[in-house]
């Protein structure tokens, strides 16, 4: 297919993708493939204002019909999978097979979340005082901001907006401007399925607005915005929880990670290898929980570290959406150059670099395809303390798994984390209250690919903030504690005398 | 008892309480009961490096071990329940059954707490791949600093610290400048309690901080401080809020209330009657739950108001310690003149106030003793959406039920709520998702007195912390997700194929 | 539709209905519609056999692959609703409209399913030891078998299969003999669904034994089938109890209610009213949640049963494929008998029947419609006891809500109540400790018609099981409780010292 | 002490203990140590109706003040744990220590229950139909009948007693007739707690029942026993499951277990066998979670058997009061004699049988002192499907983990089981879906001696019943299912149209 047949196959030409101020240019070839008009700050105000109009609807809306809203959403998903997996390749340079995965993380979300209509489970508690009821109850929290990342164009998107929808919350969703073309698919996918719910989906429940950090900051900052929900860098997070704070409002933060993967000397190493790369390279190294330090116990590291060069070196690098490809480009130029920084800095700090050149340069035009570097650190130096985004994987040595672990957490982020070991007191303690601080932890699985069944996200740089799976949800709502008092007495609580 | 009887039998007259440069007084005569050496940043700092340590350590103790503390401490917090509710008197000025109540309020937590330390469940969780096993599991977060209120001296504290003990996380109490010694006085128990419980309990695990505001600046700045829980104003919870956020911290703000109560046709007017006098003058109007704002029916506004106004003129004010006294002194001079200005605002918006003057001058030294302020509304007007920290109650009528929830959720703060109807259909609207927005809302019960059991705080600018009961305590640890492959396959999550 | 029709388009023609032992009468007009082959005792054998072997390879697939299935299901069902919903009246005689309801409660248990196959939670839990993880996890616990009744001839069955399913047990479903046709119209969509889903779905996990009690029993006595889920009368519930607790087997148990209303003076009349009706005659009394006790209050008496009295009198009976009939007939002449006797004996005991004699005898073969009867009792006495399947509605008066509330209590069944009340404290009072007695208690609602969210079923004769929402899923799962020592240490739970 | 001074010391003398028909004699010696008058049927039956008149004042007490009553139990537990330990010791011939670690477990589920007191949480649930609130709640149940066993003769009971207690059920203790003193000085700290609660206890609301069978098919049989929790054997649990089954009552049962062991390869040996001598000759071989199979890999066989023998040969056994011994008496001779039965059949099937002999018969009177025995078997034969209540470990070889796995599942009973291995993958596949069947899975633990925060039993013949930890407090509570209509329509679920 051609960019412009995956571009009609999505609906998108329907629109108008000319004469805008917004170039979009896909990592494949660097080539335009369109030119977006972009909202203003007053259009996002009035967006603003349409949902939380929503808002008043649709939080009376029953959660099981507003799950089955969600319903229709997955399974049009389900239909569109292959079209949207294709157009989130072409505009963010993911290989195909990652462009499906994505889309099936948001049928997933769907599914899990029309289970969660029927539940949004609170409590009720026993009360201390005789004639008296305790009960929490969630309630509708109000208008939900979705502020995503290029790299995953579309799945955080759903996470957020599935159980917002289910909790009764409108979706504002502002894109990155590098890839607005999958969100207006996505949007034109909910306009379908809100038609076809009929009525009870009111005006303004799901929209999307199209520009650059203004309208990010115009979210973050309006007190009508009951929550924000923000994928992206470390200062953006800061940004989005400063703005966000000083209205004390809500914030579900996923600034970013700087993940690791300890090998130890009992690992499945032919297992940890296939690990590796996917997570090390996967993306082209731009996913928030790629792989990029591998912290290797001395005593295999001479097994493995020659074995993983082969692999990179034999890695087929190319147009991500021909199949036998497995690293596609970069999002662009900059984000190449930041590789070359961090690569030069790595080696001014002792580290030797295997591979992260420029490759494809003749028929790609002004592509940015690079080959995946390893870097053998001698130190957990300054760099490994950093998130560049791109494919670059830092290799250090351990002796034992206490060290192993400090190193682990001994950077700022906190997102993912793995040890491939099959002795079960090490896998153990990596999984215990000293053992890796990250949100994610996993044992002989790489960092990256969690299922939604899951919390994401993590502590420290990380954010704090969580999505998707277990009780994520409960970020889209507000508590309430509720004591009904059907007596005919008036005690008060704590057994406190006050008689008037 | 002498005010000095109750220094001493509370264990501070062994402390040094004279030659230090922060005064505290009583503000039952005014007159100055200690002269407190304050602590440096320099020590604040000495203090989170030495909780830090503890926290290598008390991470480790398992969990049930770290509620048999709690334990202990709930005994020691019996035995000495009368002499520390005296001294909450003395220092704070609430009366003598509120200062019991507050303790009581401390022993309740413990209780909850070392049941949940059997309990801190995550979750095991249905993975989508073969041999492989998901969970969720908590574990202790780190240093949480804990900034209080002089209108609550104590419970607060204990709120947070039997729940962050038991969850793993050592505790550095700032409280306010105007409350030190209750807090002495709580860590004198606290010392007592860890030398009985052994060497499992690390040096710097309970500290407290005595001094002002820089000191929890220091707190809230501070990278190695995990967790920040502070009461407090609305400005103090945007300061909090702001400095945490820049460091991408957590915080569990409880900045503030501004409360009210509708009283439908269908009420008990006497069960109502008896609520709204403690409600809006226990504590001398100074609870962040507080009863504020009484929203009456028009059918029964004429009988209720006359019947509350006669209540109010028979108020006993008094010097708290007094068993006979049901309203004490504000806290100081500051205080009743913030109400003076309150109630010449009200004024100035038409409304017609009684009471509200001071009482006592002759024989109560410099204390601040006022008649609790009812003030007649025409509307909710710009005064009514502030919270002035005095026994003010302003007093509108509604006609529909409609129209009083819109009242009631037109402020910026969402702490507290309450209606009293004998009508289902109102109270359970009261308590839906169309009804009361604040994170408390009851029935039949004044807004104040919430039990432990349930989760406390509220949204808006009521900072969306929750404390205390239902599962608050996440609010303490971090959440791992963990998956463990256990099988020899390397299967990706949402069916992505990647062969090397 | 004439009644071929209704069986060809539920794919039944295809299968062989005639030259079978077991025959097959519609209640609409008596006929035959079927003669049925049935299966021996030997063929049950060899299903759990087969099923034994399914469940080897289902308790592998991962449980949210096992949730694609359900979904697939309920995709089918959503296809073939109005034909299925059809079937359900031709062969049990309840009106269409109701035919639609139970096939639209396998609808939702399916989404409900779906979700739950991500989560089926167990926790991670503190444990006292230090180097020990504990947990709790849930695994497939068998196959189940599923025996259910007339009155509900699918919605039970999909109701434990959905959970069953995504829970990883098989599922072998003994219908009742006189709605066998709906099952086989049931098991085909099933067994379209498995070729759709391919392999993963093993030989032998949905199946269903077409015969009598025989078959019921060989599932009750076998210790292959791990979990008896059963429907039906009260002698029935004890039988299979006792089969099950003589090989210490697992039963789920919903045997029969004897549900009452009580109306208050505050009640909504007309609401009232409307609910009565529909509890009281739906599925021409044939529902396990039947309204069969109507208790007033002496003061609305006289207001509400004229008005019941007339409604009744002009309820619409007759075919209920008519969309006009809201009473269809009794399911077959023994039926009708038995509810002669109850209103013989209701007479002799000092009531008074309005209704309830045969009707329709002209146009509608063997058929057994009647008129629903309204029997006015001087108090509760012996008939009102006994649950008899057809539309009786025994009426007495009550002064107090407690005398009301133990009238209530003091049947032997305990399935569902209801109360129809403004008044808060009556309707907290009702669903309170000292409240109905039932599994089922509702405020301003009949008491048949539960949603899927909640779990249904009841305590005392009513057998204790529960099914549908909730955490009614843990009675298909069988519960581990792990500890896992990751030290290299073994120290004992309790503290015990024991050095060998 | 003598036999006496324990007696006095638990405040036994003050009692009745002379002349009655119930002989109590202790296993140390074999000497009569009471002659306790046995209550009759009649007696029985007053003390259910007492405790039914006790739940009608229980169940309205708040339960966190009941939860206080079992605070104030745990006390007082506390500070009798050496007095009722050494009781233990003397009635039941279990080694002191042991005997302590029962009244910690005691006091263990008292701290818990106490924390519960305050949750006893249910679901808020979200409803299909607008205007609707929906809930689930749980409600005390009513009477719950305890009989234990003379093995744990306190515990059990009070796992049952606390939650019970805290769920606002009466109890009322059958023990074994052997071990009646145990019980009746528990019933004496009771009355004392009781008695410093306060009136809200009522009369009945814990009663002891002192006889033989009699007395507790009184309670199994009696419809006013809500629940029956039985520990024991398996034909004591069939009785007890059939007694209750046939009057659609609620057991929760405990009867036995078969318990084994699973040794891998990579084990840490040294620890595997601390582990089983504990597990295997820990109360001589009486607890229901005593290692009875031993199944080790054939490859580290010859390192470990060998050591255990030796283990074995040097345990000192002798009287369970001195802190010498690790391994007391067996209950009386009919036990040794079913040991002796026992190897005799295990020989006939190819066992070799190392130990198991009667010892110290010089100095001990009557009592009966064995040596554990170990048993090696050429396969796992007929006799160890069946479990002997006493100290014999037979022990198999094994070749790969299936094969293990498949033998630790082959027996009818199914409470506990472990594996020692550090190699993850086997850890967690013996904890997954095609694991171990056991209710309890640890890893690098021996089966007995569980914490009290998980649940505690098993399927299988073990009875499904779950007691102590996790919302094991479900099976002393009834669940209502609460579905509130607060608009002033009356949708139906399902959205069943039906017009009258």
């Amino acid at each position: 297919m051609t960019h412009t047949d995956i571009l009609t196959a999505a609906g998108l030409t329907e629109l108008q993708l000319t004469g805008g101020t917004l170039s979009v240019t896909t990592p494949i070839d660097g080539s335009e493939i369109a030119q977006l008009k972009m909202h203003s700050v007053a259009e996002a105000q009035a967006q603003i204002a349409a949902a939380n109009d929503a808002f008043q609807a649709w939080r009376s809306v029953p959660a099981p019909r507003r799950g089955e809203l969600v319903r229709l959403l997955g399974n049009e998903l389900r239909a569109q999978k292959e079209t949207l997996g294709r157009l989130v390749t072409l505009e963010c340079g993911k290989i195909y097979q990652e462009g499906l995965g994505e889309v099936q993380e948001m049928i997933d979300i769907c599914d899990f979340a029309v289970g969660l209509s029927r539940q949004l489970y609170g409590l009720t508690i026993a009360s201390e005082r005789p004639g008296h009821s305790m009960r929490e109850t969630w309630h509708p929290m109000g208008v939900c901001g979705v502020i995503t990342a290029f790299n995953f164009p579309v799945a955080p998107w759903c996470w957020n907006a599935a159980l917002a929808l289910v909790c009764g919350d409108p979706v504002i969703w502002k894109p990155s401007e590098k890839t607005p073309l999958t969100a207006l698919a996505v949007q034109k996918i909910c306009d379908k399925v809100m038609a076809e719910f009929g009525e009870d989906a009111p005006k303004g429940l799901i929209q999307t607005l199209i520009g650059e950090r203004d309208l990010g900051q115009t979210l973050t900052a309006s007190k009508d915005v009951a929550i924000v929900s923000a994928t992206g860098s470390v200062p953006m997070g800061r940004a989005v929880a400063g703005d966000v704070a000083a209205r004390l409002g809500r914030s579900i933060l996923e600034p970013g990670g700087n993940n690791a993967m300890i090998v130890a000397p009992s690992a499945d190493l032919e297992m940890a290898l296939r690990a590796i790369v996917f997570s090390a390279v996967g993306t082209a190294g731009q996913r928030c929980t790629t792989l990029r330090r591998l912290i290797v116990h001395a005593d295999v590291y001479d097994q493995l570290i020659p074995r993983l060069k082969a692999a990179y070196a034999s890695l087929p690098i190319g147009d991500p959406l021909d199949e036998g490809a497995l690293v596609g480009p970069l999002i662009d130029a900059d984000a190449m150059m930041a590789m070359d920084r961090a690569l030069e800095q790595a080696k001014a700090e002792g580290g030797t670099v295997h591979g992260g050149k420029q490759v494809l340069t003749d028929n790609h035009g002004a592509a940015a395809y690079v080959a995946p570097a390893i870097v053998e650190m001698p130190e957990q130096s300054a760099i490994m303390h950093h998130e560049t985004f791109a494919p670059i994987l830092y290799v250090v040595q351990y002796d034992d798994l206490d060290q192993a672990v400090a190193m682990q957490n001994a950077v700022p982020q906190g997102l993912s984390s793995c040890i491939f070991s099959t002795d079960v007191r090490e896998t153990e303690t990596f999984l215990s209250a000293v053992g890796s601080d990250c949100g994610i932890a996993n044992v002989n699985i790489g960092p990256s690919g969690a299922e939604i069944g899951g919390a994401f996200g993590g502590e420290k740089e990380t954010g704090g903030g969580r999505e998707s799976g277990s009780d994520a949800w409960k970020g889209y709502m507000r508590r309430q504690t509720n004591t009904v008092n059907y007596s005919r007495e008036l005690p008060l609580a704590q057994g406190i005398k006050f008689d008037i």
